[in-house]
């Protein structure tokens, strides 16, 4: 490596030992505050012989690179390195002294293990105190022995094993009193009746004070799983020959009539945010990208304060050109759905688990390849247990929610595809069915009972598109930017629009998509 | 597949024979209307040997499925399958009729091939001239053989071949009267002196037809690597443990001082959208998330008409923790960088040649692992050659420009990192370099001499950054939020944001972010 510093050993060592310096002094006032807060009367001044193994150190500014220290993952602290001392920077998640002891539980995202001080020969009383006193959510640096315990530590991640403390350096110290307590945020929702002791955090608690709340063992997993569903997205999608694309949020004219669009002030004009990519998925099909995709913020200025919806969420779109039927297209969204479903049942299983922990959710059931019914099917099902759906009506939450729990019954598969929705209920620009006048080429996914994706066959022909524009009472001249992109030829289409975080919050069978989104929007919060 | 149609093919043979009644009719009317515009006297009505070989086809609106017609992608196209019979998909890029001949040349995505239409016991006069007829970019899908040609086609991208077409119907129809030819804008950016005669295609009127301009093979070229950009980045980092978040656009006060910021309209009140993602990756790492990265819009309300300044681009932000050196995360930066590099130098060599032949370029070169130097030696490289630049003063742009061209000259790459720029110049969140009081712990990363990340370790103590953000004469009570995101302890961390745009055109060597983002944002421009 070329890092034009060529003394940085030397620099190294002498950082290394003004850094010890500091330390030393450190622990010493540290330890003078703990004794000067101790009331007891058998706290007699002696020598520490813990000097220099504990402390606070002095901000990491990065003074020196420390090189030879490697540390070990709390996740791989298992009976395999016992007996070998490692080094672990974690959070401590909890401690409590007795007596000569201090019992501490160290955490690192999803996982925690449990550790201990004894008064020894090498560890003095002050040093124990020092460690007992550090506020929950500090981060610390502990040097330790990995040691074999004879029961499993039940309330640990890592349960056959602690860590018997020979250092332990406070890296950053936390605020001691915090807002919520992370094991308040991390209690499993059970029942009522169970023991009242049990403190839970309400959701707005949650939000406000995201940073805390998100080092939960559930938040940490759910986020990965998250990240774990784009990438399982694009990877299907990429494998499949689909370009990723990026189209601009801020749009001159409202999209779909300009109803729930946010406006933006653009230098001395005004602008409007994108409620959706549509437009320039299409675009990139009428420019002979053939299959694209694209991941982003999509804008929603909907004045809806409910369990599922966000003024901003992350949109998964995508667009891909056919040849001669939009199942080609309907069955590539479908079978990416399974190869997503497979790569979270596959990769995730310590993630899945640890949330179900906190929240209980049956596993998620899929097949493959997808289940696909038609619309007319579903209503047939749906009048078998007397809810009548008029031919040419939407399906409403609750009949969709029902219908759910029928495939459920029926076909033991949680997501299902719902094809060839009426033609009345889909937007203008919705290809009709070619045999029947009443239905469209139009498509929606199902998770759980609740529309993850709604998708169709678009007309791809000017004069075609314009003459259903008019049938719908739309004033040509708004879109006709929207007419004109087909205009120089372009192959037929469908796609669809995914909401991440409803697809991470019905996977997991959670109840609100504030538990899936990181730093959720709705008309009432745009903090933090 | 369960797909509800049980007697799918009973419809799909019905369907097809009514559509191929359709084209029949169709196409006699089109030769009508041919031979109705002909007036040459030696057009006489005969039997048109080729009627169902040719036409415009129905709209596609998803009658019948076609399975058993497989279609060959013009890049496959080659001497291996020279005397198959195959379909192909494609647009009409250039036509030209001589006598009883009609030579076409056929696109798609980034390739071309040259078909043939002789009229012959199977290929009838009329169809010769419907298709010569047919307007350019108008889609077609043609039946035809592939044969061997003595000479190289140059003109086309698969030169050892060519199409004898013996069907051939129009998908979708081209509006005659195009605002740009293909050609035009396909056309190499040449030394002003040669031929006179070859028309460009100025930006503007690429922008404003966009669907057109995006068609030509080096834009296909570039969106496919841009693509590919993205994905090399998530991979190199995925790879290294990084989780992806997704972080709201729409924030509640404006980051960096509320300077050059746009504003939303928020249901009754005002919010803004967000700058950069900093704030939140920095609260995924205060949140125990330890490497995070963000891809996703970024705005910037700055009046800068420039070539390298859009209003809106994707960013690509990264955010990690590290354990005691912030040069952890800049060389995890510059490796990634590095994984990039060879990626496209592996697999994007198609495009990089394609795109080159209209835009020459000096192929982009790079070291491995990535040059680092310090701000002083950057000085000390542009003082040899007479230019001065303060202790405590930023690079200009025209310095940066010169640095890296002196840095090209001595070390051969157009990739570094220049690290420890001085502390005057950064923002109050850098950290200080604890040696040099006029230094800090930050790096701007350069592509052929211009910025494309600027990254830092930030402070993640809220002692010393309320000390910090105090002597930059910075309203405590307008960062609170900031500064309490460090309150329960946070990891030493340091990160960066690269500008998708900047990097693809740096790295082609192009002359206008314009021509790297897809539908691009300037003060002027928010359309198409």
């Amino acid at each position: 490596m070329v890092d034009g510093k060529p003394n940085e050993s030397t620099t190294s060592k002498a950082a290394l030992k003004k850094e010890a310096k500091k330390a030393e002094k450190a622990a010493k006032k540290a330890e003078h505050k703990q004794a000067a807060g101790e009331t007891q009367q058998n706290v007699v001044e002696e020598v520490d012989i813990s000097v220099g193994k504990y402390g606070n150190l002095p901000l990491i500014k990065s003074e020196t690179k420390h090189n030879e220290r490697t540390f070990t993952s709390v996740s791989d602290l298992n009976k395999s390195v016992s007996g070998k001392t490692v080094w672990i920077r974690a959070r401590l998640h909890t401690s409590r002294s007795r007596g000569k002891q201090c019992f501490i539980v160290l955490r690192q995202k999803e996982f925690t293990v449990q550790a201990i001080l004894n008064v020894s020969d090498v560890v003095s009383k002050s040093m124990v105190k020092f460690s007992s006193g550090v506020p929950k959510e500090s981060i610390l640096d502990v040097e330790a022995k990995v040691s074999v315990v004879p029961n499993n530590i039940a309330s640990c991640s890592q349960q056959d094993v602690e860590l018997v403390v020979s250092q332990l350096w406070v890296v950053s110290l936390s605020a001691p009193q915090l807002p919520l307590q992370i094991e308040d945020a991390s209690r499993p929702e059970k029942p009522e009746e169970e023991e009242g002791l049990n403190i839970r955090v309400n959701q707005d608690t949650r939000l406000d004070n995201r940073i805390l709340d998100l080092r939960t063992p559930t938040n940490q997993a759910i986020y990965r799983l998250e990240g774990g569903v784009c990438r399982l997205f694009r990877e299907a999608l990429t494998k499949k020959g689909f370009v990723e694309i990026h189209t601009p949020k801020i749009i001159s004219a409202a999209s779909e009539g300009g109803a729930n669009v946010f406006t933006v002030s653009y230098f001395k004009a005004s602008a409007y945010l994108a409620q959706s990519p549509q437009l320039y998925k299409q675009m990139a099909i009428a420019a002979d990208f053939e299959k694209v995709f694209t991941v982003g913020a999509v804008f929603r200025a909907e004045d809806s304060n409910t369990h599922r919806h966000l003024t901003e969420f992350t949109g998964l779109d995508l667009e891909m050109a056919f040849h001669y039927h939009y199942h080609e297209v309907m069955l590539t969204i479908g079978n990416m759905f399974t190869e997503i479903f497979k790569g979270l049942r596959d990769q995730f299983k310590n993630e899945i688990s640890i949330i179900n922990q906190q929240y209980p959710a049956e596993p998620f059931a899929f097949l493959d390849p997808p289940l696909v019914l038609e619309f007319n099917e579903g209503r047939k099902m749906l009048a078998e247990v007397g809810v009548e759906v008029a031919e040419e009506e939407d399906l409403s939450t609750p009949s969709e929610k029902l219908l759910g729990r029928l495939v459920k019954a029926k076909y033991d598969t949680d997501f299902y595809i719902l094809d060839k929705f009426p033609l009345a209920v889909r937007p203008f620009y919705t290809m009709p069915d070619p045999q029947n006048p009443k239905a469209s080429n139009s498509y929606d996914m199902f998770m759980r009972g609740e529309e993850i994706l709604s998708g169709a066959q678009r007309i791809h022909d000017p004069v075609f598109l314009t003459e259903r524009a008019k049938h719908h009472g739309i004033d040509i001249s708004t879109i006709a930017a929207y007419i004109d992109a087909f205009k120089y030829g372009c192959p037929p289409h469908a796609g669809g629009g995914i909401g991440l975080e409803r697809v991470v919050m019905l996977y997991l069978g959670l109840d609100n998509i504030r538990k899936t989104s990181m730093f959720p929007r709705d008309p009432k919060r745009v903090t933090p």
